[in-house]
């Protein structure tokens, strides 16, 4: 199937807005087992939009547009789809119907100037949004099927996966039922984990799974695609692979689907009525701020303490000795000690300790750091040592991510120390 | 001038990485008074590149190509350049000498494949690239003059404002010198603030002088473009614009091109050789998140407290007293109790506290918030009440940027308490 997608707006054409609406639609699409094979970017701009849904119709075989569907005077696509198909734009009485309704559950009456959003071009097939005022449509113009989305980002995602891409789907001649599995890990490569999960497509024997990667530093996303004749049979196919998969890697996988890491960890605490006090250095509060701002972290994050400089940390625990002089004298025991001196001063059930050393800062690009990460639960103690090289942000978000993925096996009964790919051994 | 962009590469096709090359060339180009006119993403695709490239040419004035210029066999750029111009590729000797002598810079020979990047089209403009292997080089193609850019960022950003914009705009018979200045504010809306430096433009009676916005929340970016003929004439013209600007809206203004207000802060308290220990609450970490982790900021910032509910605030302190026992309890005086307390804490020159109570979380849209902000130096307190609506993330990215702000205006003898426009009164 040939599928171009074309992002409307001034706002996306100068650069303005960044255009993430493009990039979602692509992998969705790509997830599903559809290659978009011309992106285009146009203005709200009569003349430019009709030149484009045209050419478009002239030989893609599935369009989608995005944007344009608003109420204003710059939104054109409706006018423009008419003009490009040949038709004039009627009111469908339907929408018009629910708009007032969903106006009115808001105590509000509909401006007029909404009216134009029920306004269609004949012929077209109108698709539902349940969460907007602006409504989708499908319309044929020269040899394509377009489908016309809005472009606030929750109304387009929520379009695009219950309404447009079972229609390309089925028009493709696809199995109906398509089932996308995602596991999110930490440490491993995304070459590492295809090799480690060599022949797992297999597994399916009539090719109906595919397994694809998105690598976002520090994690990497594994996906798992499969399709089937029915929910049944497409659960019946992917239970083993996920078996597999948690055989395989599972260790690594720090979260599944819509989970984050930050998620599963207070989750995890949540369960066991458990509380938490974390100090960390270098990261600068943004391990904190992973956990603390979280919807029902109130009862589980009590406390977080930063301090830039590791001479700073014996004071700021109320430790008794000598602070470590320097970066350079960080151990595990100095996490180990900074972990159980938080967690007992804040009175948090789990303290969590993530402590940076950096060197040679003057090569900004390849800074070398030591990390020394601890756990305590009070008798029960667990940490790591690390080296990461790169550049701050990225020592930094490594760092944060190792922080929390420690604490995530710590919970769960896991090997905080295991060797992950991103390590680098000692210069020296 | 009609200006195409066309990004290539599967990886921005897919959406495997979000495209803000185009966004960065589309705002870079509009800072200079040049609009795109039409972008387009293609793959890594012989026939679809040189589709793309044909179709420019048949229209545009000036295209951006950007990406395709590497080393291995998916970059296409040159070679399919080469056809559509209807020429040959052939060995650019200098860039060759060049990329030698930048692998024996790194103590490395050049790998064989690494030629293919000195291969142009025959007849192109070579321009340079100063910070990597794969030379830029402009072609005409149709009517369209061409410009080939890295899909590298940092070397596409270098190469554009260095290299094509002063030959884009030279073409456009534009006056030599373009200077942009940029004001970052924060608490005026954009509106606002285009009201408040109404007729600026005309201070420049010839009409060399351009006001434009852009919008990110929480901060406003407001840029002044002027040209002339000289650097002198340009700094001339824009001189008492500037001076107009800090005027009207001086106070709001944090940052000016590309500082930022963490760094802006951090500077003003290194000069005065101060030190910093904050306290925050709802915002989890995200104000020290802003300033610990800046290069340089090992002398300043002391140490950060974050406590996730009130009721934690007075022991993680140690002050006397009763805590606020939930949020509804908070004040501007708790604010300056907290700020007072771990300024002493951490033997810091300066506290801050950041403090957020959240109403209605069951409506997440629509949160009421309460923000409390102090400044302490020991003897001298400043505070500040505020309130946000708005969901979680809207809140919590507002309350840090008043926070920082608050800093900011005390360490400049500013007022704390200026009235922004994203505060709602209360609702009762």
């Amino acid at each position: 199937m040939l599928i171009e997608v074309i992002c409307t707006g001034d706002e996306v054409l100068t650069g303005k807005i960044v255009n993430t609406n493009f990039s979602y639609i692509a992998q969705k699409l790509e997830d599903f087992g559809l290659a978009v094979r011309w992106g285009l970017t146009v203005g709200d701009d009569r003349a430019d939009l009709l030149r484009a849904f045209l050419d478009a119709g002239g030989w893609a075989d599935a369009v989608i547009v995005n944007g344009g569907l608003g109420p204003t005077v710059d939104d054109l696509s409706q006018e423009v789809a008419a003009e490009a198909a040949g038709v004039k734009l009627v009111l469908n009485e339907d929408w018009l119907t629910r708009m007032k309704a969903y106006f009115e559950g808001r105590g509000r009456n509909m401006p007029e100037n909404n009216v134009k959003q029920a306004m269609l071009p004949e012929g077209a097939e109108l698709i539902d949004n349940p969460v907007g005022t602006a409504c989708g449509f499908a319309l044929n113009i020269g040899k394509a099927r377009f489908y016309f989305t809005p472009g606030v980002p929750r109304e387009l995602r929520r379009m695009l996966e219950r309404e447009i891409l079972p229609r390309m789907l089925e028009k493709q001649g696809a199995k109906n039922v398509i089932r996308l599995k995602r596991f999110h890990s930490f440490g491993l490569g995304e070459s590492h984990v295809d090799s480690l999960l060599s022949g797992i497509e297999q597994l399916v024997p009539d090719g109906s799974l595919k397994l694809g990667f998105r690598a976002h530093y520090p994690q990497l996303e594994t996906k798992l695609t499969v399709r089937g004749a029915s929910d049944a049979e497409v659960q019946a196919k992917l239970a083993p692979v996920e078996a597999e998969v948690h055989k395989r890697i599972g260790n690594f996988i720090l979260a599944e689907d819509d989970e984050t890491l930050e998620g599963v960890v207070l989750t995890l605490l949540a369960e066991r009525q458990a509380s938490l006090a974390v100090v960390e250095g270098f990261s600068g509060g943004q391990l904190a701020a992973r956990l603390a701002p979280l919807p029902g972290s109130e009862g589980v994050f009590l406390r977080g303490i930063v301090v830039r400089r590791l001479a700073e940390l014996y004071g700021a625990l109320g430790l008794d000795g000598n602070a470590p002089p320097d970066e350079a004298a960080l151990t595990p025991e100095v996490a180990v000690a900074a972990a159980e001196a938080v967690r007992v001063q804040a009175g948090a059930s789990h303290g969590l300790a993530l402590l940076v050393a950096l060197e040679n800062e003057q090569e900004p690009a390849n800074i070398h750091s030591t990390i020394c990460v601890a756990v305590s639960a009070g008798g029960e103690v667990a940490s790591r040592r690390s080296r990461l090289i790169g550049n701050r942000d990225w020592v930094r978000l490594g760092a944060v991510e190792m922080g929390l993925d420690s604490l995530r096996r710590y919970l769960k009964g896991l090997p905080i120390r295991e060797k992950i790919d991103f390590e680098r051994a000692a210069p020296n």
